[in-house]
């Protein structure tokens, strides 16, 4: 592998990813764009380790590299606003051939252009282990920036899709590879874990809505975003009903696992998680479904003092997602 | 290590640094600013390996953390620009102390603060190895913007600094211990190394100058960045003196080695290398010391053609750093 040769090849294959914002792409020192006058820019970033967030053994290379950006476009998803451009850092090591390198930018070129998102370059080095670390650029109407603090008791607590589907498709793909070529379900469960869509037209519409008063996404689960949201806004929390995908539901049927447990504490199901003023919810939710054609899902209440709690008063522990866990 | 206490604790190394410029900081989905209205944006990622890159053996965690901000400053100061804000993706392996990581952002703490770049987030995880990926925006007056393009045929290349100093820095931090505690050369190479000062400064002015006709930084060492530039440009470029660091000279009469080469190959001396106007040149060289107190050397000159020669014709290999070389 020799560096230049392959950020050329590289290049090649984000060919047809949208780049007229940029005022100068991938070959300098740095990128260069024109940002909005009217719009507040937003920054996140996400680091993805083999063998912590992902296995090349269990989906393509095209899926990890999708999967990459998609946690990123997730976050840009959770402000309320629309990505602009992405870095990418890349860190290879020496069993890992150029020609994987190649399918995976051709996962992350997919996403790029469906969610018209530029790549504006990036870093590519020897490491001893996979790392993808993604940068992505946003912009939105200062406006409609929804954060994780401004959640007040009454809101209600609503999501933007069910959950537990990407856990039930990483038991799929970790422990019964029999179910891989399963029913339906199976192939939903596989797919909601290997091509998770993050949720940018949704979080631009609830962006959009003042009644919208705090946002995040869930990929660290329910049980752990949740708690975070409650802890940036000064308040608790009590769950009354935990959205369960039908495919998780299925597949925890064949596995005998807790389809509950999946969706409270999985993760990685990329959806949005909202504090809604509690009159404006019943319209807003009928506006969102029209929409989006999906549901807007109602799962508690925002309460005073703080915590996570069960209506029957139980304590939900925080068993998503900890970067730093074992 | 649990993720959000290791976070609280570097929010707190980081109290010092400015953060004015952020609407939202640290600790939600993405971080947000308000981009300067007259101004372009720009973005750089680097990626630094443990063992790839540095050694955690060879300096403190402060100059780890510093070097790692600096590379990406430096490509912030060669488009011209200014720093507004950085993210940081780092992964940890599980014999990395939080105290460790806790110091290290002190010297990223401590390089932001002076180039009063905000510190806007970022991720954590576990991983195999120490890796970080930095990511700058930074913000340039359109018309003073620059590239690697635009280097005519009979441009004076200049750089800002003489080179191969970090170089020697690194012979002595890897293969003489015994002169650690050497002389002043010594201390100056080795302070070369493990604490570099990107030429924010200097790029700032250089890109107000319509004279400078291309710009970039010398991170992976003279003789492969000139090409770079070249290739950038569509010229070759004739070297006809290298500029070596008497600390690189001192430093290789006490070890026996070429303190030519080091200039020429060796890298992370973050120096700016520019194509200028020639006749300008001599003027802007006196306004540049009068601004800057040092000397805006000049190497050689740019050429029809490609490729980098020596004035006896002998060819120039690219012999600097290749991030994918073995």
């Amino acid at each position: 592998l020799n560096e230049d040769r392959l950020i050329a090849e590289l290049r090649a294959r984000l060919r047809g990813v949208d780049g007229t914002r940029l005022a100068l792409g991938i070959g300098d020192d740095a990128a260069a764009w024109q940002p909005s006058r009217s719009n507040r820019s937003v920054i996140t970033t996400d680091a993805l380790v083999e063998n912590v967030h992902f296995r090349r053994d269990l989906m393509p290379a095209q899926a990890i590299g999708h999967r990459a950006l998609a946690a990123n476009l997730s976050d840009i998803a959770a402000m309320g606003a629309r990505p602009v451009l992405a870095t990418i850092a890349l860190g290879i090591p020496p069993d890992v051939a150029a020609e994987w390198v190649a399918d995976c930018y051709d996962g992350i070129a997919a996403l790029a252009t469906s969610a018209r998102c530029a790549i504006a370059g990036g870093d590519i080095t020897r490491a001893a282990e996979l790392v993808f670390a993604i940068t992505v650029v946003g912009e939105v109407r200062p406006s409609n920036l929804k954060t994780r603090a401004g959640a007040r008791p009454g809101d209600v607590i609503a999501v933007t899709g069910p959950l537990g589907a990407s856990r039930a498709g990483l038991r799929i793909a970790l422990e019964r590879p029999d179910l891989r070529a399963g029913g339906a379900a199976c192939r939903e469960a596989l797919r909601a874990f290997s091509m998770p869509v993050p949720r940018l037209r949704d979080g631009r519409w609830l962006g959009g809505s003042r009644h919208v008063r705090a946002m995040m996404d869930t990929s660290d689960g329910l049980s752990t975003d949740l708690a975070r949201l409650c802890a940036a806004s000064g308040v608790g929390a009590r769950i009354d009903a935990i959205p369960i995908a039908p495919a998780a539901a299925d597949v925890a049927a064949l596995t005998g696992d807790d389809a509950e447990a999946w969706a409270l504490d999985g993760g990685e199901d990329f959806e949005l998680l909202a504090a809604i003023e509690r009159r404006a919810f019943p319209h807003l939710a009928v506006r969102f479904r029209a929409h989006t054609g999906r549901d807007l899902i109602a799962v508690g209440e925002i309460v005073a003092g703080e915590g996570v709690r069960r209506a029957d008063g139980s304590v939900v522990p925080a068993r998503g997602w900890d970067h730093l866990g074992a």
